[in-house]
């Protein structure tokens, strides 16, 4: 119990426990990282509670004393973007360590991964050129992965809606050109995640067939449904040719345009380049089953975040409630049966190595996993959970979902686990890989872009989606798979 | 079918929509109230379709050309903020009716309602006083209908977390100085809105409660979890001294600054007064029943808002998807059996005069209603409907719940319909009262705040709720209670 808390209530003017919830954040807005007052004595779990009770104690734990909202604070505004590869990656790195062992975990360590090093380089510039030279600047941005310009590529522009269109173009009206991919999201689809799947392939993939036909360069429709100026980036198969993001308002411009005027020119200018690979570390923060301390629950977020902002929801978010699962567990009074992971994995955004190397270390060690979550979709309001796992696996767990009704957390379905915690699949085999499932109608406006920032996550939903994860966790350790 | 959209799909080039409904889109910008371009020609539902397929309808008809956010877009930008009796009040009545028209309604009529004019004037200061009389200026807001202070008003402050607790301290404790009512929300409540309720009394009647031991003032803690510098304004009875909000923030330093100094002063200069009673009006628009004409599904929300931001997610959101619902209906091709009307009711904030007035002629036309919708808890991502309805009710409304799922809406119980069309409860009496709920996780962050405006709006969170309110309505017109 807080200190102020406790002068409050002998007081006798307090009813409930919120004014020093509000000192506790005034004390960690001026010293952002530093030891809080003592946490409050774990109640050890003398008799056995329900499991409802037992979600109620760690939901009212997140909501009352979450740490999730202060953490991620420093994390976006004192650490900030940390591409793989970065300084600020590296600050990152000892940020979830100094984090993890704030929060007396049994065991923190690093494991050594390298990583690729790409940099955006200081000029980015894209220009719609028309009659005598007149030009248009419009936002774009590099992807991640794409090679320079060299100086200003100037190059005609042919629009396609897809790698069939881009096939049937004769060479002419390709080669020499940049290829504008410009089908833009389904915006009838009700799950943007879905939008995002039937789109990518043009980011991800557009520079290299554009490259096959002879084209100078690839422009690429943003990844989102929004209407705006910023240009979201994101991974690009290594190419030949430059990859680039118009914003979306910028492609519907430049599609207005070249109809108007087909004859137009596109100008481009990159600085980014591809250093050599960078030594970095996933951190893994361990507490240790009492019973079946062999049997291994990972839950995770990733580290890196691509360079345009703060990796607020992608995926500082996943990291700090990563953490604070396993924190809230022990702070509300558990002990775990099985072995509980937070893994803050590097390199998900262009690599996957964090991913790959931890899945690889599983396999050599001989491990046992029962169970994988990731949280990488952001830090909106819960919903639920995605499963990978055979029909039985999957009942079992959807048997659980009336204990998250109360908390809108209950949506629990076959779904998709997660980039990072996939490759555990081929070796280790969890029998279930779980995606953290929280609404996503506002994550693509913000994906990937200069707008993923500290101050588009809300507390509340933070705390109550860290808390969810945890009583997952709760539930996973206690009966198994 | 928007014009562009038949030009470059004449020319091979389109697979899907939006690039016609992000150049509608830039029509709005341009000029905001204009016509649209004809309305897509409503196919008329020759041959009957499910209701899974009524609803995929519907829905698609809201995310690909939705106009609740240019709607929304207009109504807080161009007019903005319009508490009840205020010049905006009457443009946002003129704006309701246009908008109906556009839409083309069968008949688009006012109903007049005599509301109340409480004005905020300029000066609204707060400062707690010390040593010297050296002060520190915190953020508050006068409460709506308070009186004014009259000048500088300077008294002690006694804290108080309750109305019990203000009962037993001695009148010498109270007399001459400020009631400070500083019990917070309950954190631990998963559904803020409890937490509201919980917390709402002291705004509501803390003055007249102070009053009555002599105090010469109310201040009330901001109700709302978040810890911010945006005092809450809202609602009081009547009182003979002035009440007003802190910020959360504030209401922190002064409890702090009053335990290190208890004689510490405070200092409250309110300007606000209450003018006669204005004339104003509902707004009403109605789809005939082709089959049931006589009977009425209402849906609605308010039209005025408070005075300190643009009344968005409070009730912006709730009048632009009342009109939208109707609108979908019509657009994707339904005839509804039974009559519809959308109502955008005044005077929700300080009086609901707009609702009473509305059930009053309601009965005075011996109506029959079958149901009544109110959204009026903001814009967010839908989650589905509470009811105010007998248990056979319900239960019919629940058992559509599965066709909601796909739109993350089926979470359809007992629970609250709304302050506009709870007086439709006492006459006409409908089967069902029936509240359209949102995710309310971020609501109380900007409830009767300055911060309630367009930019926290997210444009299919606010389309996917239109779009379910008229899935209702389209199940409640078909099949009746």
């Amino acid at each position: 119990m807080r200190t102020s808390l406790s002068i409050l209530l002998a007081a006798g003017l307090l009813l409930a426990a919120p004014a020093g919830h509000a000192q506790v954040r005034k004390k960690a807005k001026a010293k952002p990282a530093a030891a809080r007052p003592a946490t409050p004595t774990p109640e050890v779990a003398s008799a056995p509670v329900s499991d409802s009770v037992a979600l109620r104690k760690i939901f009212n734990e997140a909501l009352l004393r979450g740490e999730s909202y202060d953490n991620l604070r420093y994390l976006t505004g004192n650490i900030g973007a940390r591409l793989s590869g970065s300084p600020q990656a590296q600050l990152a790195v000892e940020w979830g360590k100094a984090t993890m062992e704030k929060a007396k975990f049994d065991r923190v360590y690093l494991q050594e991964v390298m990583v690729p090093h790409w940099v955006r380089g200081s000029k980015e510039r894209g220009e719609i050129v028309g009659n005598k030279d007149k030009g248009v600047k419009v936002p774009v941005c590099a992807l991640g992965g794409s090679v320079g310009t060299g100086g200003k590529l100037k190059a005609g522009v042919v629009e396609v809606h897809s790698f069939d269109e881009l096939k049937n173009l004769p060479d002419a009206a390709v080669k020499g050109k940049f290829v504008f991919f410009n089908r833009p999201f389904d915006d009838a689809l009700i799950e943007p995640g879905a939008a995002y799947g039937g789109a990518v392939e043009q980011r991800a993939l557009g520079a290299v067939e554009a490259a096959k036909r002879g084209a100078v360069g690839a422009l690429v429709r943003s990844m989102t449904s929004a209407r705006d100026d910023n240009p979201h980036t994101g991974t690009m198969r290594p190419a030949a040719i430059p990859g680039a993001a118009l914003s979306t308002n910028a492609a519907d411009r430049l599609s207005l345009l070249l109809k108007a005027s087909p004859e137009l020119q596109f100008e481009l200018e990159l600085e980014c380049i591809t250093l050599p690979d960078e030594k970095s570390y996933n951190v893994v923060g361990e507490i240790r089953g009492s019973k079946y301390p062999n049997e291994i629950i990972t839950v995770g977020g990733h580290l890196d975040s691509w360079d345009l902002a703060q990796g607020a929801h992608d995926d500082g978010t996943g990291c700090v409630q990563s953490i604070e699962a396993l924190r809230l567990l022990r702070a509300a009074g558990f002990k775990p049966e099985r072995t509980l992971r937070a893994v803050l994995f590097m390199n998900e955004e262009n690599g996957n190595r964090g991913g790959t190397e931890y899945a690889r270390l599983a396999a050599e060690n001989k491990e046992t996993h029962v169970a994988a979550i990731e949280s990488d979709g952001g830090g909106f309001t819960p919903r639920g959970f995605g499963l990978e796992a055979d029909a039985a696996t999957l009942a079992k767990v959807v048997k659980w979902a009336p204990l998250f009704k109360p908390y809108n957390a209950d949506d629990i379905t076959a779904g998709h686990g997660g980039t990072d915690i996939g490759p555990l699949k081929e070796g280790v085999h969890p029998k279930a890989l779980i995606g953290y499932k929280c609404d996503s109608q506002r994550y693509f406006d913000i994906h990937h872009t200069a707008a993923d920032t500290f101050d588009k996550v809300n507390r509340r939903e933070l705390e109550l989606g860290g808390a969810s994860m945890a009583a997952l966790i709760y539930l996973l350790s206690k009966y198994g798979l």
